[in-house]
């Protein structure tokens, strides 16, 4: 009999669908916060999220079904055992964070957030030109789930899509171009948009550098909904202070939270959202997560192949 | 020789355009500022919009074409002598217009405008469940050319859209369900989101009234990028202050610029843009300002009819 650990917060109905899948399983309930190392070490499977540093490479444990995309804290070596299967949350997310960085997009596009401003002074003021997504050219960096849906969505309001990805395949159907990541500066000088959703690799790490935002056009707008590592925190206010690109949004810091005394909250074309594009902030995001871990979870008993397995060596799902 | 006077701000290109449309006729550039009243009072034609009580109902103008949709100052008695034929620039500023409404709803939906406020206090906090077009019910009341242009946007992002309009008609593809205007009120208890977009009538003016806001979800969003006068700033201050509806966008004010000492400024669940949605904020709006005007010159000197000739009695497009 598996002893199933679920630290993810469910309701009644997730339970009755998570217990569906595992007949004949024990499970227990418990929270990140209060979960205890001896109900961590005794599970043969964990639904959520513990702390990495408290699986201590159980060798109980044989798979860890994530509530997250991002895996990095869990791929360091000495969290798993090498016989814990890991499975991420990968797709349950692309909904709310295209949704958040499109209306990001917008927001600055519109330069809504200098309108926001001014409200704040009770000052009527024209802020001049604005733009459209019907006439731009959006890069897309990073063509997962996340990366297609918005691409999905800058496309039905007309604009021209490119997607960079780390490996060649055939364009989806969301983009009018591929472009492999290796050849990211041929993009860059293209874009009037670029949104970039890359996960933390050690490939990604600093990935836009000073020169990347030379290669930018002056009035493009760039967007990370990714990781925070994917640039310094002094190369993005560089250039955005330099004027080298319009603006910005960040939903995510190189260090979070973002340290109260950093020089890139008074940004006035930045703007910037806690991390929170993707969470539980949409109620259909977690649905999709149980859904997963519920589907996960017949195909592990089952003995069957798991969907969002995650490998090792990229933090990737296989 | 029809005299002809531009108001509009045209470059060469514009000119060359409407020169074309209009050979044979004597050109007059100025501006709404510089014109005078001599110039005014000889024009057969005025492309452009001059200071309504500058005409002074000239029985020379035969034709006035305006850059605007909206025609209020222009069908006031007086103004216009009964033999001068308006035309008005709907349809120009649909896409404008449309895509400001479509970003002001999604920053509320995200609760944009609340993270803008907290990144200028450096504080990096969650403001809890976002709300997303895919499973909402979006009103639009007004389904012109801009109210029909932003029901595209909504309902390729997924949101069921009842169509609001004066007169019956089929239901253009836009629209999931088409409602007369007189049954507004059985509308608002099933909109998640409303977006209102009429223009300045008689039957218009303060439509939406306290009741209004009491028939709405708690949950809702309210929009106007019509005319400042569809509700009272009291009406709107108070729906926002007693928690009626959960957030509201004006790029209209009942009184322009809106007072500094308004108490809308300071309300956080309101987002104000200073009527800006429209005007020439969005380069392709006035290209097509121009391709109507040209095409209309061209009409009127062939003595065929005019696109967007407005009926003085209902200050619609007939």
């Amino acid at each position: 009999m598996k002893k199933i650990l679920v630290l993810m917060p469910v309701e009644a109905r997730h339970k009755a669908k998570l217990e569906a899948a595992g007949t004949g399983c024990s499970f227990t309930y418990s929270t990140p916060a209060a979960v205890t190392a001896e109900e961590i070490r005794s599970a043969n499977i964990i639904l959520g999220q513990p702390k990495a540093d408290m699986i201590a490479a159980s060798e109980n444990l044989e798979w860890l079904q994530l509530e997250s995309a991002g895996t990095d804290a869990y791929i360091v070596p000495g969290v798993l055992s090498s016989k814990t299967v890991l499975t991420n949350a990968t797709g349950a997310y692309s909904q709310a964070v295209s949704e958040h960085a499109f209306a990001l997009t917008l927001m600055l596009m519109k330069k809504l957030h200098l309108y926001r401003d001014e409200q704040k002074k009770a000052f009527w003021s024209d802020h001049g030109t604005v733009s459209s997504l019907s006439d731009s050219t959006v890069a897309v960096v990073g063509l997962g789930d996340i990366g297609q849906a918005y691409a999905r969505l800058v496309k039905a309001m007309g604009a021209k899509v490119i997607g960079v990805k780390r490996r060649a395949s055939n364009p989806p159907e969301c983009v009018d171009e591929l472009v492999m990541t290796q050849d990211l500066d041929s993009v860059l000088p293209r874009a009037d948009v670029i949104m970039s959703v890359l996960p933390n690799t050690a490939a990604t790490r600093y990935i836009y550098t000073a020169e990347s935002f030379d290669h930018m056009k002056n009035s493009a707008i760039f967007i990370n909904c990714g990781r925070g590592n994917a640039v310094s925190s002094e190369v993005l206010a560089q250039a955005l202070l330099e004027g080298k690109i319009a603006s910005a949004a960040m939903d995510v810091a190189e260090v979070e939270p973002l340290p109260a005394d950093s020089p890139l909250w008074g940004i006035e074309n930045l703007v910037i959202t806690p991390h929170i594009s993707g969470g539980f902030h949409l109620p259909a995001t977690f649905e999709r997560i149980v859904d997963i871990a519920a589907e996960n979870l017949q195909a592990f008993l089952a003995g069957k192949t798991l969907r969002n397995e995650v490998d090792f060596t990229t933090g990737y799902k296989k």
